[in-house]
């Protein structure tokens, strides 16, 4: 059941304490693509065969700007202009349709995994950084301890979700955290684009009927970017 | 059918050739993991679509250390290493149990995709990455046309095969990319890990039934060793 535009927002936040996945639909004139989202502290194995077997893009976990500064962790884009001599054309974004920036930051795996890939090691790869965000504060030296326990690089892409959120990205990255964070958890999404077996992203009907078929909140980001404003 | 182990080898090449997967069991004494592994010139949307769908790892197309030289593309560790204060620490894998080392480079998008993540947005990127390797020694300035042509970071993991193949490294980079050039073919592989509905890695065991039920070559590493040994 396709749920009523002013209940989604509620249902999903709902959903997300209860460790559902919902999918989100960012904006027709942005992507125009659907993620499947669950918050990162409830992932299991079965989540990450979800995520590859009934999205199939790229399996991703988000933080914070906060917490990824606390790590030092950088948007990739800024090492590449920094250090490469060809960075700035390299990462040159003015023929991307769809925005400015990318969210990506290192890929990583937690050093208890074995090769990183399989659906249980990243779920542990997901659940430790979860446990490291959790208790950042206590920490002493936090980018040591980092990466005392991940590995760069790995097999789980981490996002980093734009200061405050939608003033400067509208992406699914802080569409995502943002409702994490709302839902009271551990702010950090996993989360994969939704593919068609046509070979194109899952159009906005493909996903909704998705959505329908496995009773799953859908909402666009509209919607959640207004309860952003009158926040 | 599993193919005789003197006839597996001759048989991936031939399947290559004709732009069938196959699929490589590394070592017992290694990953042990499974890849399912196309010539990356005859990758197409639909191949992409099985590697998501039957492998399920991360989708990654392999280059020769000779035009990663030449595009100046260098291993992430070596870059991490260099530049930031904590590489050394970051990418450690003293305590990585099959290996000393990754082939990750950058990931990619040819300029020309739009999101890059849809099965035929990563065919694009990946048959225009041949398309620029095998006129690679035509390009007067080859690290400004790479980049003219693809931005990172983007959706498709580049994996580089290190130098003379298995004197270094013994992985499934090295061992699809061998197995391309050997075939004749512009010397890049498009791979991804077979996963298991258990959570694990796919068995040998497994892997073999699955080459068994969709009549693709299984071969193991050794086979392939074996051959270059024999060069």
């Amino acid at each position: 059941m396709i749920r009523q535009k002013e209940l989604a927002f509620d249902q999903a936040i709902d959903d997300m304490k209860h460790g559902s996945p919902i999918l989100i639909f960012d904006d027709a004139k942005r992507e125009g693509e659907t993620d499947l989202i669950f918050a990162s502290q409830f992932v299991t194995s079965d989540s990450i065969k979800m995520l590859r077997k009934e999205a199939g893009g790229l399996i991703c976990t988000t933080i914070r700007k906060k917490e990824a500064d606390l790590i030092q962790l950088p948007y990739l884009e800024e090492i590449y202009e920094r250090f490469l001599p060809y960075g700035k054309k390299a990462t040159n974004t003015s023929d991307m349709g769809y925005d400015k920036h990318s969210s990506f930051t290192f890929t990583i795996n937690h050093r208890s995994t074995y090769t990183g890939i399989p659906d249980m090691d990243r779920q542990v790869t997901i659940s430790k950084l979860v446990e490291f965000i959790k208790n950042i504060e206590s920490k002493e030296d936090i980018v040591d301890e980092f990466y005392t326990e991940f590995r760069i690089p790995g097999h789980v892409h981490l996002l980093i979700a734009r200061e405050g959120y939608f003033g400067e990205r509208r992406g699914h990255t802080e569409l995502a955290t943002y409702l994490v964070e709302r839902a009271g958890l551990v702010p950090s999404a996993t989360l994969a684009e939704m593919l068609s077996d046509s070979g194109r992203a899952m159009t906005f009907e493909e996903a909704r009927n998705f959505a329908v078929e496995h009773n799953l909140t859908f909402i666009e980001g509209k919607e959640i970017i207004e309860k952003w404003t009158n926040d």
